[in-house]
């Protein structure tokens, strides 16, 4: 039997790599949907390919061209064309929702999908990040699994795989360590937007390689990872690993560690999480670790990527601090991509934002 | 529950260490029975620290003596003390059966164990390389487990967890390289056998060590891996990684790989094997990675160490081939430890063995 699911943020990095995945395993996957932002260009032409049952586009100004188009194609695509299409999508009874969506849009998304039973492959980090207790809370209670679309969670998981959270000692993330790794102090004043766009090992979005170079990343991920597999701050390790070949390790209380290796290539993490819990024989490039030679670790630098230190500061804080630090990095990253502030502002912003904020909002989806 | 449990070989190295696991879960265990070879010394002392219900000494001259020290010291202790007597404890109904015996001899008693329902913990080499399907066909016949207890094995079998040998694309088994991985060709026959007890990683026993020099160990533990998991030697991959840390790895047909890592102590896959489905928590030095910082992997080396590749060919002709090649490796290292004969000695003693060896010989136990 096929396997039905959507692809909200279907034109982003992770939603074309899940497009591949189901390209590649065509006849398992009934896709009932794809939403997207505002890429037109590649949103046509992912709707021929795949014609899926419904379609959505968040910018208002495209919905009569996308409208035509389907039209005019004959397409047997119904676009949603209200403001409500992606919770109409998640709403849908499916297997699976894939939230590839990026920003706060992805809580609400994820949750509709939660309260209609969906399974969720999750790639938004806010959702987690900014309301990670609803969420898992939520997914408990409607018996729904949150499966994490992305290499270090997903590895994490396939760690677990049947031992039980009483037998998790410590879970260790691996982070590349990022384009400034080797940088002296002094001369991260200088970073520029193309130095920081720089990744060694992964090809990524753009402000997602902004993170990643300041630990931020790393420092979503860990509250991420607090969330998904109900685990403690303390009992998060952060590694440099440069080579970015282990993604996650968990270590057991018996003192066996079960690590997940692969290739920097997101469609592993995402097949995973598509044909779950079957296993298809993908054809990926393979990993070979006599062709990678050397896998080094390293502790993390606090003292030059302060912001992963703050990441579990606010994530032990809880309540609404990680949605501040969330907020301020975005708007920050933001700023920095458009060349409006320097690398270091980045950090500087961030600090700013939570020193200002000094009570706590509840939070509440609905 | 508590339990219960025999060690077969206690005096060995496995045998110690398995009694250090028990040692410090002691309120988990009842333990059935100990048997020793000839190490009088130890023995008594474990006999009295541990006062098994039943115990056997294989070496004749030494019953009398372990019997008035059983009565001396007024344990609880029933001496076995006719021949039959590690078949008589392997039949005991009991949960686990360790077989830490060397030679031979190991074969009847995992097979009588098996016989009697037991699950078995298998440390000892001979009974897969050569009777590995027999072994296997009655463990399955008698619904009874087989755990490895062995680093690689005990490694792979944790990576497969609740995944099916179906899902399995290949497994790879690490080698330290041994003493020699970096030694030039044309010194190699001017090893001593002080040069090849000298293992860079673990402190094991002396044919071991040696074996571990010439990568006999490691073609035994690829015929083992062959009958444990039921997978094909051209789906088995040894890997030379010179830390140790990495024991085994499965590569899944979706190309995700997951790995097992513990710093070098066997302590760790022998609690994993004893206390097995549970976890409880250890206390052995736990493994760092950023203490370690680097994981180094290589091919084979195929001209220097010939008999790695000479086990794959006794693996693939099956029948009798591995039993001689594991007979001949036997004699000869016991040669070299006793400086009989020189190290590539070993080498030319077991290719002669195979080559005058043109029959096949059908193996019953009974």
């Amino acid at each position: 039997m096929k396997k039905t699911l959507s692809i909200l943020g279907s034109t982003g990095s992770i939603g074309t790599q899940a497009l591949d995945v189901i390209r590649h395993f065509k006849d398992r996957f009934d896709l009932i949907a794809l939403t997207a932002g505002k890429n037109i260009a590649l949103f046509k032409k992912q709707l021929i390919e795949f014609e899926p049952k419904f379609a959505y586009i968040q910018s208002k100004e495209h919905i009569d061209d996308i409208q035509q188009f389907i039209h005019k194609e004959n397409l047997n695509t119904t676009l949603c064309p209200n403001n409500d299409g992606l919770s109409i999508i998640a709403k849908i009874p499916q297997d699976l929702v894939v939230i590839a969506l990026s920003g706060t849009i992805g809580i609400k998304a994820t949750y509709d999908a939660i309260q209609a039973g969906n399974d969720i492959g999750l790639a938004c980090k806010e959702v987690l990040v900014s309301a990670g207790s609803h969420i898992m809370e939520a997914s408990k209670q409607k018996g729904v699994k949150i499966h994490p679309v992305d290499s270090e969670h997903a590895a994490l998981q396939q760690c677990l795989t049947n031992n039980s959270n009483s037998s998790i000692n410590k879970m260790i993330i691996t982070a590349s360590g990022g384009p400034f790794w080797k940088l002296e102090k002094e001369k991260f004043n200088s970073i520029t937007l193309e130095d920081a766009l720089q990744h060694p090992n992964w090809s990524m979005g753009k402000k997602i390689t902004v993170d990643s170079s300041t630990f931020v990343n790393k420092g979503l991920e860990v509250i991420e990872a607090h969330h998904l597999f109900n685990i403690d701050f303390d009992d998060i390790d952060v590694v440099v690993h440069r080579q970015s070949i282990i993604h996650g390790l968990v270590e057991f209380i018996d003192g066996n560690i079960l690590a997940h290796l692969s290739s920097t290539d997101m469609r592993f993490p995402i097949q995973y999480v598509l044909t779950y819990p079957e296993k298809l024989h993908s054809t990926w490039p393979r990993l070979s670790l006599t062709q990678i030679k050397k896998l080094e670790f390293f502790e993390p630098d606090y003292d030059r990527f302060p912001l992963l230190k703050v990441a579990y500061d606010v994530g032990r804080k809880g309540g609404s601090y990680p949605v501040v630090f969330n907020a301020a990095n975005e708007a920050a990253v933001t700023l920095f991509l458009a060349e409006k502030i320097t690398y270091l502002d980045i950090q500087r912003i961030i600090m700013k934002s939570l020193e200002e904020f000094n009570h706590d909002l509840s939070l509440s989806i609905s």
